[in-house]
């Protein structure tokens, strides 16, 4: 039986430095830890129960607020690389080793930027709806903090495509992130998400030479996970990570944008088991 | 329990027209139907019977030559349209109501064809190494019937890539393409390849105007299979198809080339019955 779940689970805190870091933890204690990595402006609300619960029947699942994020402390930085120094210093602040990631967005910058700077921390990695560092047409000039203000509004238009399918497939989505009751996390404040957008943004810069040099070194199994019409993160940076990464399996969901695995939450977690059980 | 198996299922013969269509049936039956349309210059004993009977285990599966290939008596047609044609006859003469499709690369054409041409006969699609209708560098100037006087070698080029990994994987698959060993099928004329070759080129030719309509018409649930390193069919090809029909699920395969899903085989099999069951 899983201890705890999505909805139950207490808010925790530990301290990394001088950050206070807000974390949850659910599922299988003993099992391998997957740790999940958030995407733009999210707090821990903010992820799918319907994945953080199917992943939890088996793992032993973290997820937490960046620095500076919902309940934690501290300054969001606004490279991907000091992300991926404080997520470091959280994992060691947990004693967690061994574990497996899940990078959904900017959470998946963060995974390749670990993967590449810190080869030996996680075991396997899943991408969510993310690209490759100088990606195609990742400048996010689209993405503007006010749009946070109507996140309902922000989801639905991002995270699922205008067909009827997907639409109700959004709508359940939104029903789904209500599901915990109490003990809620705090809004994302708009200078964090600024910082993050400046992140992302620094991140989808193409570099002038050795544009995927990068991915060529990170030696992990990936399972790349996208819709074949993400809005955010266009589809083709998904089939660049798997021509460019060394083991990486990718799936593409149709009719599916940046939500791709919410929205086909069923076969994305029998897919998930299958790769990271693999 | 399955009625035969790939290494001991009769060749059976149905008269289409003409022509006397070798086929050979095994799995389970009264299961629905699985029918395995086969790659350039293939005849039935060139199926991997890792995969063959994989799927028969849950299908009741029919493999078969195309007219003029191996014990099919007939002449092999030079376009994909012709042989679309010939295959619907087959499944009218074995009186098929209802299956599912898997096409491997010329396969994987015809498989695109009926869908296209006859939308109400296949219910899904899988298709391994293959690409639409004037898909990307799809010339196949590269490949020549000669080729085909050193099978073991072109199989080992064509199917897998240069690492240990992926060449131990072609020597087992060249081992297990042995394991049928009465009732083999009859090699594959120079002409009927040259047919075909014929056949897969005009595919790949580019149309001057509206280059994936067609795919667009295709609305079966169509489950796309690759390996990222394809020398046969680039792999954007594979995206391609994921982009543009309506209902695709494209799963790309590491370190893999033309014969990505007997490389990744027990994933496959995962996958398919995923997607077939779904």
């Amino acid at each position: 039986m899983p201890q705890h779940m999505h909805e139950t689970a207490p808010t925790q805190f530990v301290q990394v430095g001088d950050v206070r870091v807000a974390y949850r933890r659910f599922g299988k204690r003993g099992a391998l830890p997957l740790l999940l990595l958030n995407y733009f402006a999210a707090n821990m609300d903010d992820w799918d129960p319907k994945i953080t619960n199917g992943f939890a029947a088996a793992r032993d699942v973290i997820i937490f607020d960046y620095p500076g994020i919902g309940r934690s402390t501290g300054t969001t930085p606004s490279t991907v690389a000091a992300m991926t120094k404080d997520f470091v210093g959280f994992c060691r602040a947990l004693d967690l080793n061994g574990f497996d990631i899940v990078g959904f967005s900017l959470g998946g910058m963060i995974a390749q930027q670990l993967a590449f700077e810190f080869p030996n921390m996680a075991r396997r990695i899943v991408l969510l709806g993310t690209g490759p560092r100088g990606g195609e047409g990742m400048t996010f000039t689209e993405l503007t903090v006010d749009e946070l203000d109507d996140p309902a509004s922000l989801l639905m238009n991002a995270f699922f495509t205008p067909s009827d399918a997907s639409k109700s497939a959004g709508r359940a989505y939104l029903e789904r992130l209500k599901l915990r009751a109490t003990d809620r996390d705090e809004p994302v404040p708009r200078q964090a998400a600024i910082a993050q957008l400046e992140s992302i943004r620094e991140w989808g810069a193409i570099p002038l030479e050795n544009r995927f040099a990068m991915l060529g070194q990170i030696r992990q199994p990936t399972l790349v996970v996208h819709g074949n019409k993400d809005v955010v993160v266009m589809p083709i940076n998904a089939f660049l990570l798997a021509q460019h990464l060394p083991d990486a399996q990718l799936i593409m969901y149709p009719d599916a944008s940046h939500g791709a695995q919410s929205q086909h939450a069923d076969v994305f977690l029998e897919h998930a088991r299958l790769f990271l059980n693999g």
